[in-house]
């Protein structure tokens, strides 16, 4: 194989130049990138590469946002539950929270804009019930508005003097609101507006590397008129300032996703696609203008779950994100624009300041980018770099992280590296990202020759399959749909709460996408709502509902909507294949839990209906779903109890412990498959695409273009004419497999390593 | 100890006088019944010994009752879910049952009392939509009432040719629902009437043990005319025609819990509290003329579940059950009235045709009943039997039966009557049967002369007790409050299906019923409809929650109550304390999923709520929880999932698989405390003891009266000046105690035995 270049950025710092140099020769790197804690000398900046610029729209300015506090972004938060005990409650509403990182808002009116509910009943009570202490709100004579801007100009004297302005809580002050004619024993809580004083990802970074005095980055709302101009007039100053930048890396845009800190300085709330950060009196104020009606603080506040993606969302949370979203949309065009005109590319990291941003929302193609580039944890997170519409070329950034706590003595980073490039190496068989990358201190990774040579093959590796994937259709043995509450909006990023982290309640669902995204199949993702108004689409084999009751992902109360469950029986029936997982479509309703029991061939007993007998408790043996291998490999991860099959129809695949955990049905001519749960691995891989093909009964695609070993996987691309036979696993393997024409042959694989074949 | 005598029941038959008579003196028995399958000889009636004869008031007078075969029993039956796959559907509404013990009725126009609905909306259709083929219902001039005595006079007449009433479906007839205008893809049940054609007990035992052509008992309804005054007229004649009956015992009175059987002749729906059987357009009638509202079928259906106990009852059901049970009552007390009038007394069996005469319910004293007996399988039957008011006495019949399963060559029937007799003793302590009493085949048990020496041994010993115990006041450490949606009613029978059968979805709450029944505890059971109206009464120290979501047990949307929550809290600040087992006060509502998470101090993860951090996960290893046994003992059966702390101040005493399961929290001056799951055994009962001390700060009782050894419990009889420490285990145990001034002594005790102590 000869030495290939491109396709591949490293970061670089300071007084790092000669072996900068030579990596970039080494990995054939085409462009070197700063970061949060690099910057690049000017001899660096000249190399002849592409240069990203990591570049901060909406903090980073103190100089400015302190002449402008009251141009703070801002939260809704919740205070904590207070029971009252007697008729008189008073509430510590900033108790919990991290004081360096919110303030409450005491420019605009509490009574307009705050709202105490009693969650015994979910009653408001009214403002003129409660009081507050310390109350700074000015009653000014005109407007609020008018009474903010006096506020903050008067206020800004003092911030001299004090280090807060007056109408922000000093230290030592306690926020209290406090009730006079509570009901004894009913809980309360306050949602309060609350000025963000730290930008979180800094704050996460300062906070975890003990930046000790450094002043915290205030972030500014450009949707006020002083950000706004700043935000546009300060990207001129710098595109100016840096003639040798080829691509500003903006990290990111405006609104940082949910996460606020307690009063220990640990993180307290996150939410990786929280909106919880974009609310402002002006946002509020300009939706009810738009929208005809006025949001309340609980239409944000949602009890205290703030819309997490598990919810499913309410019609005015929906019309606040598309409100969102329009603005971020049309206000980052604009900076897009100047970076445009400036000569440069645009880039947006994915994450962080990206809310508004999603890359497959209605709006995002309207900004412009020229690309995206985002962190790679595994095959799912690098389908959702990979898949995003509407930008020129995308960029994954592979781990480990050039940091201390991987490259330190004793430690050798190869194995992680290999992990997460095996694992979304599948993923870049079906849809290849255009680039790869990583980060952090190339001065560290240079101490580790190594994993130098080891990256060095990944990048060689990684440019050979974009050359030959790239482009083409690989072979798609059917189309899946996954189906829940958001659809295309969270494409690949369903059960996800903080960005690809693991939670006991996800993994059991998320490793469906997982699986997905390295198999040879077409995946889209799809809401109820679209289904509802445009039908299954016609080249849909497959569809998943999977997840916990009630949560966006199973759907909750919208399988009482007939034409959704008419339509998946129509579905099914002419021929399509339903797969559920954990609880799908389950809503108690009409004497059923899973809407689609029917289909199925399976129920949930929720105690109601013990009383019915249940007869069917074998599980076959043989079958179309189990011949790969051994039973006893079965792994449902959290799993679920109480599964009982409907009749002896049902193809009951596994059993045990009074449940139901892996079954099949027919249903006219298509099939409802039930899984009780399934976690990512090499086994639950091979479960699925049996399941997916029975279901549509296309079992025979089992012999084409398919491997035997579960280890390894075989991807095809019949327009360019070759086919590769993939090792996932760390060990060496042999294999048989099918070609497209159902011959079976069979190879032998080193750990990680990959045949490649003419397709005759 | 010297030879005692009486409280003893053994079964006789016939042929078997010499045995029968050395056994009763051998045993002390005072009494011999017959039963099912066995009869009396005229010289085994006249022992000197009183005389039980089993009595049928409602099935086995079949030359009456063909002659009144409108008159029999009837059902409101569900069909099967049929989904339509165009607009002509047809539902096969008889597949599925057993067509030997139920039969569609078409004497009562259809169109008024069958109900098709559309299970995927809700939405009844129209009668005017469908027909039904065949259609047996004959349209007469006047009111259906009269159609009906007109069929059945005609059709009493084709009995005698074809078997069968012509207005009953023929062998071979499919009955069919046909409607033309079908929604495609709903789903379709049809709710009709039915009659029964088989008692259901008698149709349980025919075959079960092949009764060949032995006719089947038809079940009557004395809510029709004939058979009204047939049932009275037959006891009176029967009454006469039994001079050496001493008591009659009812088995039982009119109408049978639900249990259906299938097409194959297997059970397809057992309801031990079932009032499927006590339906008939005649009550129907009454009950819109007593109450000026029609029931829908749908009011008893209940969407399939028909109202099972785990089902919170709708207000249209407690109306239906107070009706039903106040007709019982009434007609019930008729035929004891006639069993007093003719010097006998009337005992009840507790369960078969039980239904209306529920021993905690509000008619059932008005009865006049002399005795209940009933079947018991542990502690928490025997209380069941014990605790009933308005009864002189009451009689507890034990395991095992005197039939062939058990007692056959081979086998030793000892061990099973041992634990039995242990697990019921333990409640026997607390509150005693009066008598007890075997059932089955005497001459079976004779032949086992080791079995013959044990029930001696328990014969005498309970004797021995029952003088010690009965009718003096139990050393009590505090009073317990079980709370859920059937309070009193359903007293010892919470989370009950088929009469103390196990469930995987009860067992984990049902010990708790059984650990307290040998408590040193008092306990009452509360329906929440009571708590609203009366408060907490003020002598109750605990109240425990405990069930899954949404089940009557838990008590679903109830918690959306806001007195119900308040009161609680009131309760527990004010120093009560709360338990709750599995799902206590759950359901979703206003940010929390048990609604008195604040008092347990824990919540379970819905999936909401993932975003917000959860910090504490450290259990205490030292608690006065954990005093007794290794952590490893704790067993929470089914256990829970996603529990977690809401503060720090939650003491978590158990927590694995990224959930608490054990947990106990400060609130006000009581406390609350939270248990995933209580199974019976000897852990979980001193754990229990020891949270229900906890939660009302009586901690210093666990050295009042107490045993250390777990397999062992104390009993104190302050009036009497006695204590007892027992030995519940198979096995000899040593174990220290404390008596009631904290002075600690210590016994050994061989295998179930028991130390009598005088208090000094």
């Amino acid at each position: 194989m000869k030495k290939t270049s491109g396709r591949l950025t490293l970061p670089s710092e300071n007084n790092f130049l000669k072996e900068t140099e030579e990596l970039i020769a080494r990995l054939g790197a085409d462009a070197i990138r700063d970061s949060d804690g690099t910057k690049l000398d000017e001899e660096t900046l000249s190399l002849p590469v592409k240069v990203y610029s990591t570049y901060f729209v909406a903090r980073g300015h103190n100089e400015f946002a302190k002449e402008h506090m009251e141009e703070c972004q801002q939260f809704y938060l919740m205070s904590k539950r207070v029971t009252a005990f007697s008729h008189h409650l008073e509430i510590p509403y900033m108790d919990g929270f991290f004081r360096k990182q919110v303030t409450p808002d005491f420019l605009h009116d509490p009574k307009k804009w705050w709202e105490l509910i009693d969650r015994t009943t979910g009653e408001v009570i009214s403002p003129e019930r409660w009081r507050l202490s310390p109350d700074k709100f000015v009653k000014s004579s005109g407007e609020k508005a008018e009474a903010s801007k006096e506020n903050s100009k008067s206020s800004t004297e003092e911030t001299k003097e004090t280090g807060l302005p007056s109408y922000f809580l000093q230290d030592g002050e306690t926020a209290l609101l406090i009730l006079e004619d509570a009901t004894p024993f009913h809980e309360y809580t306050l949602s309060f507006l609350a000025f963000a004083l730290w930008d979180p990802t800094e704050m996460y970074n300062h906070i975890t590397n003990n930046w000790g005095d450094k002043p915290a980055d205030i972030p500014f709302d450009i949707r006020k008129p002083y950000s706004n101009r700043f935000a546009k007039e300060e990207l001129k100053r710098w595109l100016e300032a840096h003639p040798k930048t080829d691509v500003v890396r903006f990290t990111t845009f405006f609104y940082h996703f949910t996460l606020q800190f307690n009063h220990e300085e640990k993180e307290k709330f996150v939410d990786w696609f929280g909106y919880g950060g974009t609310v402002s009196v002006e946002a509020l104020e300009a939706f009810e203008k738009e929208y005809g009606y006025r949001l309340r603080p609980e239409d944000l506040v949602d009890e205290g779950y703030f819309h997490s993606t598990f919810r499913t969302p309410t019609k005015a949370y929906l019309d606040y994100m598309d409100f969102i979203a329009r603005f971020v949309a049309k206000e980052a065009k604009e900076l897009v624009d100047l970076v445009h005109a400036a000569g440069k590319e645009a880039m947006m990291f994915l994450g962080d300041n990206w809310i508004g941003t999603e890359p497959y929302g209605k709006y995002f193609k309207e900004i412009g980018l020229d690309s995206v580039v985002g962190s790679v944890g595994g095959g799912a997170t690098l389908r959702l770099i990979a898949d995003i519409p509407g930008v020129r070329y995308t960029e994954g950034r592979f781990l480990p992280y050039f940091f201390p706590d991987t490259f330190y003595e004793g430690n050798d980073p190869v194995p992680e590296a290999m992990e997460n490039w095996v694992s979304a190496r599948r993923a870049i068989m079906r849809k290849p990202v255009d680039r790869i990358g990583y980060g952090g201190y190339l001065s560290l990774a240079y101490k580790f020759p190594k994993f130098i040579d080891y990256i060095a093959e990944v990048a060689e590796e990684f440019r050979d399959l974009y050359e030959k994937v790239q482009g083409t259709k690989p072979y798609a043995k059917l189309k899946v749909g996954i189906v829940n509450a958001w659809g295309k909006l969270r494409s690949w990023q369903a059960y996800m709460v903080a960005h690809a982290l693991y939670y006991q309640k996800a993994y059991s669902y998320f490793g469906i996408l997982e699986a997905l995204s390295g198999m040879d199949t077409d995946v889209e993702f799809y809401s109820f709502d679209e289904l509802l108004e445009k039908g299954v689409p016609k080249d849909v084999d497959v569809l998943i509902n999977a997840g916990d009751a009630m949560t966006s992902w199973s759907g909750g109360e919208i399988w009482k909507e007939e034409k959704l469950q008419s339509l998946l029986r129509a579905f099914v029936y002419n021929g399509g294949g339903l797969i559920g997982v954990g609880e799908p479509s389950a809503c108690s309703f009409q004497g059923k839990y899973f809407q689609l029991a029917d289909i199925f061939g399976v129920d949930k007993e929720m105690g109601f209906s013990l009383s019915t007998d249940k007869y069917f408790k074998t599980a076959k043996t043989e079958h179309f779903l189990l011949e790969d291998f051994p039973a006893e490999n079965l792994n449902f991860g959290e799993s679920q109890k109480s599964i009982y099959a409907l009749e002896k129809e049902t193809e009951i695949l596994e059993y045990s412990d009074g449940s139901v955990h892996l079954s099949a049905h027919d249903y006219g001519k298509g099939r409802g498959i039930y899984i009780a749960g399934l976690p990512y691995n090499m086994e639950n891989t091979r479960l699925l695409l049996r399941a997916l093909l029975y279901s549509a009964h296309k079992e025979k695609e089992i012999r084409k273009w398919q491997c035997t070993n579960l280890a390894c996987e075989l991807h095809a691309y019949p327009e360019k004419g070759i086919y590769a036979v993939v090792n996932n696993s760390k060990e060496k393997q042999s294999t048989d497999f099918y070609d497209g024409k159902g011959r079976k042959h069979s190879a032998e694989l080193l750990p990680g390593a990959m045949h490649w074949y003419t397709i005759d």
